[in-house]
């Protein structure tokens, strides 16, 4: 996979070439290229933004800079252009899915007063990473990217690739345990011990939808239940019981 | 403001050191501190996860060495520790503004195959960045960080300060405008080159009300609409006045 950041903060993607992520440039998996906005200011004092028609505070990221980069790097990279901003529909693991299928893809990172409204005319898609105001794109472009990333082949590894996934049902993991079996008095849950491989998916398959609908009513309520997920849901939770049948 | 933040990854958090975050930080207006746990392991290897109890694949992250960063941590920092993990709420905008009231946190980050669920006895609070998958809780901290950091005084300056903010009302930004008045003919509309105040203060206004009833309906559904943004919909939205008059 073949990415280019137009950035005005090329260094903060040096955080790719740490940890699993680093580890993965280093295999080749992907090319991470931070393209510098301000490289292509054709003003001498290399200024990428200035004050917004109409007045009021902040700078506006301007015109030239940004789509004389793009043009520049439209030629090595036939990706669609994501805009990390507020207007975007918000990042979720199906929009990481789709775009871990494309081999190219350019982001364009603003800051937080915003860009020039005629830029919307070289963006392919925007994109939020939530309800919540950043300093820049990066901030954003950041945790999309190691999602993306993570899902492409070969990333996580062999092994690591065949974890069950949050969000892949609408449901949250169930709660994990590693050694030691007692821990200054609080032990592990017995069924994890017993070796009954059958019961343990059980009773893992319950409490997915037991923090799930504790934690995140909200998931649980677009997850489609099984019909062993009834089951178990009648046979561990009364309450659970009840409000089935009173429906 | 004192942060701490708990991780495998210590080195990502150089992030901080560049750009807003960098000065800011520069000028002691907040210090973030990175504790790698791993520097906490009893085990002579200096392992931090293991295998699960009643199998499965990937590892996690033990109670003990976590636990033992955290007793020394909070010799310095009394603040919440907050886990960024898939059970949590979903950060928002206001979650940012009630946790930079704050003089004091304290960050732990999970890797994604999940932590021991004993270690919830010492998490005061869980927070998701949202509905997707990532290689580590350091992906979901810094944006986390940033949007909390850039709310305290000084952080981006007295000018930026002062910019209205997305989310404040659940409206999104008005579009922006910089030179030159015409770009490769595209030009600035009229209005903001009028000079004319008041207009421009009610054109902008309309704009936040359309852009977001456009891209997001969702928020603009939360938004509580004032006697002028009605009048402003009504005069300027034809469609408006329909779904006003049959109501």
């Amino acid at each position: 996979m073949r990415i280019e950041v137009l950035t005005l903060f090329p260094e903060m993607f040096q955080i790719f070439d740490t940890s699993i992520m680093g580890r993965a440039k280093e295999k080749g998996l992907f090319t991470l290229n931070p393209v510098n906005i301000r490289d292509f200011s054709k003003d001498k004092h290399k200024k990428v933004d200035d004050y917004p028609y109409g007045g009021g505070a902040g700078l506006v990221m301007a015109v030239q800079p940004i789509e004389d980069a793009l043009r520049e790097v439209k030629k090595v990279n036939s990706g669609p252009v994501i805009f990390l901003g507020p207007r975007g529909k918000t990042f979720t693991q199906e929009m990481a899915r789709e775009l871990a299928k494309k081999e190219e893809l350019i982001f364009l990172c603003g800051h937080y007063e915003g860009i020039d409204e005629r830029l919307y005319d070289v963006i392919d898609e925007e994109i939020s990473l939530g309800d919540f105001v950043l300093t820049g794109g990066e901030m954003a472009a950041i945790p999309i990217l190691d999602s993306i990333l993570r899902l492409r082949e070969g990333v996580l590894g062999t092994d690591d690739s065949s974890v069950e996934e949050s969000f892949s049902e609408n449901l949250l993991e169930y709660p994990q345990y590693t050694r030691p079996e007692n821990y200054e008095g609080r032990p592990v849950p017995e069924i994890l011990l017993s070796g009954h491989h059958e019961n343990i998916r059980k009773w893992r398959r319950y409490m997915m939808l037991r923090v799930t609908r504790e934690k995140r009513p909200d998931l649980f309520a677009r997850h489609i239940l099984t019909k062993e997920d009834r089951k178990l849901l009648i046979k561990y939770d009364p309450e659970w019981e009840k409000e089935e049948t009173s429906e």
